[in-house]
């Protein structure tokens, strides 16, 4: 008989069909036994009676996470009997039973509140639960919906390198490599100079994948190691095109979820945020102003937003503006890396931003300067060394039009989207200063 | 006035259109000129005559790779002025020149045959050649058709990690990077053992992204950085499933490239493959006899295939047997990792293949062992410690199925498609062992 999976029983009902999965709980009265049974679509409840009497043999010896084959009569499970879901009014009367393979002991209880470093030690075993896969299910159709909509906008995909020369943007915070020669190499904090130079080959680009932070922290919200999701385009006026073409993605992706999750969100009891048409909007000193005003506490001077401020304007956008997104543009030229553009009618401000999203950045963008001549003194007024940047200005001395983009992590954005405390939980595998799956410094 | 893009002007013939981009080529017949303009959606001509005075001052200042905005009105060529292609029949006849950034003057001339080096050198400016383009328009499509299929198939994507504890497979082919705490990681080879892991949560699973080999290897088909593109899945018979699995993607992709990419081909000369209904399979030593056989070079003791019988054997596959593709499968024990299942029925040989494709090896899979106890004799046979792999061995103590896989190189892939003589040239930004974009070793 051919395997059928989990999802497609409810139209199976009177038929027989065989499934395969693990072990997800079990429930032994005695005289009968019931499984539930779980496959890449679903959980569905298998019952073992006595008639069945060899099947009840090898059912007796089922344990949690087991991996069985199990054929019987699939069945609409009595009204009073039925339990929420899709398949929670069906069940397959088991008639034999096949052990694929056995697993040991589980180290603790699947379905109690696990404490984030058990979560992280046993991430193999882990990861089968149900909350787990919810949250990198999204994480998948956020990742889908991601590069589904930029290709529909004339985007096209590209693979950024991960070995870089140098620390370009000479922030330091930057992992060595040993390379060949005695050489060494470094590990790309950000695809940016290489979507800049996409840019000029595809006029709209995206990346994603891994980037590497050598940055000490132990917080809820960094990690050393990351998914980056990136785009790039060319021909814009300013900045706000690229707010505007973020904005059309975010409603995009928060569209796909509402159609392809809703079961996951319910299960996380999350709440699926809505995008506004626009997203409002404001520049970070009438920020800072209106925190200071309404908080009384001044941090009109800062140069960019504490943590607590940044939760306090996602919770200002939401009350007040009916938003669970906020840009705050305009950060100061000294905040902002060498390429950012200043904005010329308000001098020493940059045309970039950060997307606020219930408490925390998710984004930075911006437009970027696309004339050789200022790149140049821009590095310079950085201290940075043109000449470190020769294959990289090869782009602007070839003609690069005006062009921006942004910057996300896929993990933050997961945690954001399903409320989820640490974004350690919705990242599969975290790398951190004490951690690369084994602990480092117990 | 709203730009449009290039490969909508058919449709506005008669009205005015503005366009932006870069100038491809540039004739100056003294009172006319033609620019060829270029955009991410194709390239059409754009006369300038003495007519448009202001336009056609600016005009004349135009260079190879100036980034413009021309307004003017968008007319059919005249019958036997037109070239081929969906644009060759259209022009716009110019109003209006703006400059958006200047170019300067090239270092070659950009339609000339460069050499390797030279197309390295300055990949910011060759990339933007036609030829350039069309191998990673092609590229990104692949890429694209993969997941689509990999989805519709009920697989999960997910996002590996990069960096890893340790050698894990030990293969000695690892670069090393400086950690915290004075502590070493590693940056994988493979997704290998994480996909094995994953298979334990979503059944069906993928991931593409880079994967970095300390391999110093200076041949036209091997990279020290490069894209993998990997699945792997559960529930399986044997690696006949993965092979089979593996033809229907690639008839998948094949057929996403000829309806999308026809013109990539034509332009690189390159010839679409044919993906039989089941691609021809042969065991390692059968095909080693054959070779021996018909080559009168005894090979029938080897543990694997010299470079000059997989060409051999791709040429064997394409005019005895009628296809592009040949599978490979049960390589010795000694040549596969640990994790490869071996034949029971053919003892000393593995469940493992490789598909060869127009003389090179572009898939390496198999199936995997997935019993605990056989895992760990497999190590121990290898002489690895299995203690090193306690975390990936959680996944099988508790509980996987039957499961396999493949990984395939992206870049190496695109390459034998398209018939590109250099993996290099099929690889955006290129890292080998004198290269990282800058020279390492003159």
């Amino acid at each position: 008989m051919e395997r059928t999976v989990i999802s497609e029983l409810p139209g199976m009902v009177g038929k027989s069909a065989k499934i395969a999965g693990w072990v997800d709980v079990r429930r032994d009265h005695g005289k009968l036994i019931f499984l539930d049974i779980r496959d890449r679509s679903g959980i569905v409840q298998v019952v073992v009676i006595p008639k069945a009497a060899e099947a009840l043999e090898v059912a007796k010896t089922l344990r949690e996470q087991w991996v069985v084959e199990i054929e019987g009569a699939v069945q609409a499970r009595p009204e009073n009997m039925r339990t929420p879901g899709a398949l929670g009014g069906f069940e397959i009367l088991v008639e034999k039973v096949t052990v694929l393979a056995k697993a040991q002991e589980l180290p603790f209880d699947m379905s109690a509140d696990l404490n984030l470093d058990t979560l992280l030690d046993y991430r193999p075993l882990t990861l089968r639960r149900t909350r787990e896969q919810a949250i990198f299910k999204v994480q998948s159709e956020i990742l889908r919906a991601y590069r589904d909509f930029l290709i529909g906008e004339g985007f096209t995909e590209f693979q950024a390198p991960k070995f870089v020369g140098d620390d370009a943007e000479g922030g330091g915070n930057v992992f060595r490599v040993e390379y060949f020669y005695d050489r060494h190499a470094y590990l790309a904090t950000s695809p940016q100079l290489y979507k800049q130079i996409m840019v000029g080959i595809f006029e709209r680009v995206f990346a994603t994948g891994n980037v590497f932070r050598a940055e000490k922290h132990a917080t809820t919200r960094h990690l050393n190691e990351y998914t980056s999701i990136d785009a790039e385009f060319g021909f814009i006026q300013d900045h706000r095109d690229i707010m505007a073409m973020e904005n059309k993605l975010l409603s995009h992706i928060v569209a796909h979820l509402r159609e392809r999750c809703a079961a996951e969100f319910a299960l996380m009891n999350a709440e699926i945020p809505t995008v506004a048409e626009q997203i409002p909007s404001m520049k970070l000193r009438e920020a800072q102003a209106l925190i200071s005003k309404e908080t009384g506490v001044d941090c009109t001077n800062e140069p960019d937003l504490e943590p607590e401020h940044e939760r306090w304007l996602c919770t200002y956008a939401r009350e007040k503006l009916g938003s669970d997104f906020i840009f705050i543009t305009h950060y100061p030229v000294g905040k902002r890396p060498f390429y950012t553009m200043e904005d010329t009618e308000d001098k020493g401000f940059t045309k970039s931003f950060d997307l606020l999203f219930r408490g925390v950045e998710i984004t930075t963008g911006g437009q970027r300067v696309h004339d050789y001549d200022m790149l140049i003194e821009k590095m310079k007024a950085k201290n940075l060394a043109p000449e470190n940047f020769s294959f990289y200005l090869q782009a602007f001395k070839y003609g690069i039009p005006p062009h921006g983009g942004w910057g996300m992590g896929l993990e933050r954005l997961t945690q954001k989207m399903l409320g989820v405390d640490n974004v350690k939980e919705a990242t599969l595998f975290p790398r951190d200063i004490n951690r690369i799956d084994v602990r480092l410094a117990q």
